[in-house]
């Protein structure tokens, strides 16, 4: 019998690049998951397949034999391995297993799909083998297989596939959730653009190398905006929230990691009724996000695919990661 | 005999908006100058002739008459009528006065074009009379023929018009000459956006109000730009000036007076080959302007062109207020 489990996407709202200097950062978890679901094979091999990746092999041991998506297939494959075989590790069991990912997370656009799809697959395996495990474990894991994506992740997005709902995160010292008064409808708008997070991070660092003075008070301001979000949050004060994003994207291109097709993405959300809009994530591509009042939302997607981004509407959810069946 | 003065447009380099907070502000006057030539009458009456405004007339005591432009000529011709008459009450000259204005300088544009044309009447009218003045008197004039346009000006532009070069200005501490080492090319930028300054100033009030832990550091740090900037144009430094340019901008982001056409100008300017690229003024439309090696001064003003802007090239220029023929 197969486990099914699921997890959510996340969007940072405020703090990204800050973050990596020790300013708070303020994220939610969406209604964009990721499934998996786990069964017992009667071997001792492991095979994944992701349907959205359209990649598939089997890992035995040392080894991989792709099935579909070639020389790339392992690479892809990984992550969701090393989350089946740190559950194999905790649970003491020498078994095979078969996994399969759906998942509605557009890939490598800084939603935290890597994590959310490791998550799923710690919990639906665990659930599989009637191994107990704790959030806490899955938080553990989801990090360990981002490792093997980022290098050295922040913790955000395998902490927000796990626990769900809207958190203050700080770097070094965890997170705490937010509780928030009401919905947090939002657009994310895709550029279509790749960027290297890694260099993105790379050129903020530079900047407030060679501009300490200036840019260090920038980056202490962010945290304070992240702060009265969090207040705003809570007061579901969703006017204020939008300000607070716009000034917090001002910040980001002061540090050098908005580009062009962001700055467009977000000023016609704003003129299609946003009450606020940024870009979302590592910057110089990927994607921006809009604040937008529940009846204008189709409008606000409407304006990005217009503008030559690709849109879709999410809304905060409380769910972390889940058993569905 | 007519006298013929002329007096310079000026750019604000850094520093508008936060200026009004008693932070620094760095401008330059540019190579775009108001012509006016003065001449006595055998009456006792005031013509003054703006040939681009299009509008001309004769002030007599209380009374105007106008002979081009139709109701609207009164009030563009009478900061220079102010200013030609404060030069009659200095020199204590009861005669009368023909004055022609051509002037290159956009008008409405944020160039300090009223300004321009009132220390250059007030040169000529004085050369005319026979009369001596200071630059410090035409300072004054021009200060007042400003507030007429402006309400409670800050002393920028009649500041530039009058002195030339390249300044660093602080609210109620005047302004001191920066020593420029080289060349300031620069290309300026018109959205054709008309924008209210007064509403720009009092829409960055508010949001200082509303978030002044958040907005009043980033004020802070405009000032520190500025005094960087002043740096840098002493050594000649451009490729540091115009990533400050690149900062200051976003922090005028951050408060709230760029727009849409201001960012599409900004970012294709940069894109073009500029070091940096900032609105220039009020914002919420108006002008930008970007800081391009020479031998790329073309290309970006092309660029800007074929965004929808209307470009010219400008240079610093260290003539203030001066007397032509």
């Amino acid at each position: 019998m197969a486990a099914v489990a699921s997890a959510p996407a996340k969007i940072i709202l405020f703090g990204e690049h800050f973050v990596v200097y020790g300013e708070p950062a303020v994220v939610t978890a969406i209604d964009k998951r990721a499934h998996v679901s786990a069964e017992l094979r009667k071997d001792r091999r492991i095979y994944i397949k992701s349907v959205d990746l359209g990649v598939s092999g089997f890992f035995v041991d040392e080894g991989f034999k792709a099935e579909r998506g070639g020389p790339d297939a392992r690479t892809k494959l990984e992550p969701t391995r090393i989350a089946v075989q740190k559950v194999l590790d905790i649970s003491k069991k020498r078994v095979g297993i078969n996994v399969e990912v759906h998942s509605s997370i557009p890939v490598a656009s800084g939603l935290g799909s890597s994590a959310a799809v490791a998550a799923a697959t710690a919990f639906a395996v665990s659930h599989v083998l009637g191994a107990k495990i704790s959030r806490e474990e899955i938080f553990h894991i989801a990090y360990e297989a981002e490792r093997f994506v980022h290098g050295t992740p922040s913790g955000i997005d395998p902490t927000v596939s796990t626990y769900g709902g809207v958190i203050l995160f700080r770097k070094d010292k965890g997170f705490s959730p937010i509780k928030v008064e009401g919905d947090i409808p939002l657009v994310v708008g895709d550029t279509g653009i790749e960027r290297s997070t890694g260099e993105m991070v790379a050129g903020v660092r530079e900047r407030k190398e060679h501009y300490a003075s200036i840019i260090n008070p920038l980056i202490k301001t962010g945290g304070k905006i992240a702060l009265s979000a969090a207040e705003a949050l809570e007061k579901g004060d969703l006017n204020t929230l939008g300000e607070l994003m716009d000034i917090n994207h001002s910040l980001l291109s002061a540090v050098g990691v908005s580009n062009e097709a962001l700055e467009r993405l977000v000023y016609v959300a704003r003129k299609a009724g946003a009450l606020g809009a940024k870009l979302t994530g590592a910057g110089g591509g990927g994607c921006m996000v809009a604040l937008s009042p529940s009846n204008r939302l189709k409008r606000v997607a409407e304006a990005i695919e217009r503008a030559g981004g690709k849109a879709f509407i999410a809304r905060k959810s409380d769910e972390g990661v889940k058993i569905e069946s």
